[in-house]
């Protein structure tokens, strides 16, 4: 384990959104797949042309190449969906999950305002969007947790028509825990598509599928791409892609519960954990307790666990506190550990985080289901100018101007004023016109 | 003056982002200056390489090459800054516009939650973001009004370190009135450069520029496709292009009124006005209006203010209001001006619109300067998704979690059956290690 510090943990922990290197594999993917060596933006312009200009079709060929299925009907049916069923515990989870989200999301202050003076009103109307796409990956397992942190907000924000894309399995089923979360939020339509392909139908609509004004939810690194080249035709609510975690712990931390949320990071093909701990002893103890509690894993988690570990994760020895909250700032993370004493004291030099997770009973594991807030948040270091998904993500502000006579005596002069010196003649014009 | 109806009415009024045409002029400009026919988004992908390996060298060429001065000294010194005057009439004009813009946006609610239970704390942080860089687009004329009008709610935002970039005039200057409003806000930061080349800095940083981390702001065709590049690298506040209006007219309306604001749309060179009435007599009337208001106008207005209503302008009439709101939202525009007799009675009906100008004493044109509002709004149809400038637009959501060990007795167990229904065993463990 190599432990970094002062500069070259800075050097270490500074990225660049579009330099985030492409796995080898991905690469290999792709050359076996095309039969050229395309960049993933290649394979990406790809799809979204051939989807736009043929639709369904262009939607069924992508998804039987690339998730070896061809989805004749890509809407999954109400009786598919009424029919659905989870084992008991599971269910009550799903349940417990939706209502943790919603009632997280119904304190977000997310109203407008209208201000009446004697010159008249001016105020802002927030109005929710009318289609939002929600984009839910696949993978090896069904991805239940990521559809409710991203609908909830959806349906807190007053969205009506919520429509979700997620790619079928081998056998061109979408898995039955989704469609009873769906159920439970009250979410008909599902379509069997996903990667860029869905992207492409949400932004671009195809027979099957209307365009939508927004798209959320995170993905892989083509579906961050897609949403990245549709932005601008559709609206997205951020580039949201591989997670990532960083601990900053102290000598009070427990050494288990830090090895324990850094392998939580870790199982996760390809992710990159970070510690950065102000007690050498800590990261001692950090890495025998690693080692034990890799071993004890199942696979493939173990595999993907070890490889993270070994080959990705970064640990640094910051001097104190401050320069570890100084380098977690830096970073960016997604996610923010604190294992510190006294975790509450550090939350005021948080400046750029998805999420903060404060204590020993704050596991990051937690914040992924149940415990309140979306775990769609920002990656890659967006969290500098991004936030977690919410519900403003699914508004829009209109401005309002309901000024009269007195207001236009009162201010038109300067409007007139100001637009000349703009050189724009009919402005001013259109405002004298008035006086 | 052709008038639309119907289904034609409708088809004129539905829009794709990605298929706004690029005019000839644009075209024939970029032959002239790379000597080959470029597309506007690979002039872009040229130059933000360029800035990207090059830094100031490359943005002092392009400057160069573009608008035809090269800035050895990109940065506006404070003693420019200082000794920057404008007359008493424009000075007194751009202090009320600072001050009106700046009492709209500290109504605006931007404020965070936090909420303690027995079981601990959830909320949402709510921080400014580091470093903002604001576009002033150049032109014919000083843009001080956008300069305003998005520096002003990144203060609020409580944003401390603000840029401005925009492009010199061809004797290398900016005009005093630009750095007169700087001056009022406070904004000692300005540089020199426009267009891709100015996004391309403010993304990835020059030794003169350090990089940003959010872009805000209007542009031409050149700084939309440049800030839709970067994003991701940097953040964006949406994507606003040339201004567009659309009026709803009925038979109470007066035509000097809407033809003003009509003009006041179509002075902008290549502008695309809208008109929907749902009075016949009011169009006719409107033309006649037009062509006399027409005249009257000094050049270069009168010219692109003809060329905007000939060429360009749709007239529509619609059955009843309902059809004519129904328009609107469908049309999306960034200025939509309600000019009938109780236009407050329809502001429910508005779902998509940057802006929404009640009666005739609320003209656009007063919204662009003094009244409130950014009139940084929406364009392209993007108002379906995105909203006027802002303060959220300059501030993070950092989600917080602080939970105790009662609620991870509460909550841990469903989450992680969660974690193993989506086969993210370790998750599971790490909740269950503080169980």
């Amino acid at each position: 384990m190599q432990v970094l510090e002062g500069a070259a943990a800075r050097a270490a922990l500074t990225r660049s959104f579009d330099e985030i290197p492409v796995p080898d594999a991905v690469l290999a993917r792709i050359e076996a797949t095309f039969g050229e060596a395309l960049s993933p933006e290649q394979v990406v312009e790809r799809i979204l042309a051939d989807v736009r200009a043929r639709g369904d079709d262009a939607l069924r060929d992508w998804t039987e190449k690339l998730d070896g299925t061809r989805p004749e009907v890509l809407a999954v049916s109400g009786a598919e969906i009424a029919a659905a069923q989870v084992d008991e515990e599971l269910h009550a989870a799903i349940r417990l999950a939706v209502a943790r989200v919603r009632a997280f999301y119904e304190q977000q202050p997310a109203h407008g305002f209208l201000n009446h003076t004697p010159e008249g009103a001016l105020g802002q109307l927030v109005r929710p969007l009318s289609r939002v796409g929600v984009y839910v990956p696949g993978g090896l397992a069904p991805l239940i947790s990521t559809l409710i942190h991203t609908a909830v907000p959806a349906q807190v924000a007053g969205v009506q028509d919520i429509v979700v894309t997620t790619p079928p399995a081998r056998d061109g089923t979408v898995h039955p825990a989704i469609l009873v979360a769906a159920r439970e939020l009250g979410i008909t339509q599902i379509y069997r598509a996903g990667g860029a392909q869905a992207i492409a139908a949400l932004a671009y609509g195809t027979a099957s599928i209307a365009a939508v004004d927004k798209i959320a939810g995170p993905g892989n690194l083509f579906v961050v791409i897609a949403k990245r080249l549709v932005y601008g035709q559709t609206g997205i609510e951020s580039l949201p892609g591989p997670t990532e975690t960083l601990v900053v712990a102290d000598d009070s931390a427990d050494p288990r519960h830090v090895a324990a949320d850094l392998l939580a990071q870790a199982e996760h093909n390809g992710a990159e954990p970070v510690l950065v701990s102000t007690s050498r002893a800590l990261l001692v103890a950090v890495q025998a307790e690693l080692s034990g509690q890799l071993e004890a894993l199942p696979e493939p988690n173990r595999s993907w666990a070890r490889d993270s570990v070994l080959s990705r994760m970064k640990v640094v020895l910051a001097a104190d506190l401050n320069e570890a909250l100084a380098l977690a700032n830096l970073y960016a993370p997604e996610h923010l550990c604190l294992l510190t004493r006294d975790p509450w004291s550090l939350l005021g030099q948080v400046t750029r985080a998805g999420g903060v997770f404060l204590g020993e009973y704050s596991m990051e594991a937690l914040g992924d289901y149940v415990a309140g807030p979306s775990h769609v948040m920002p990656t890659g270091g967006t969290a500098r100018f991004m936030s977690p998904v919410n519900v403003r993500d699914f508004q829009n502000i209109i401005s309002v101007v309901g000024l009269n006579a007195s207001a236009v005596q009162h201010i038109g002069p300067a409007g007139a004023v100001l637009a000349r010196a703009e050189g724009l003649e009919a402005h001013a014009r259109a405002i004298e016109s008035r006086l």
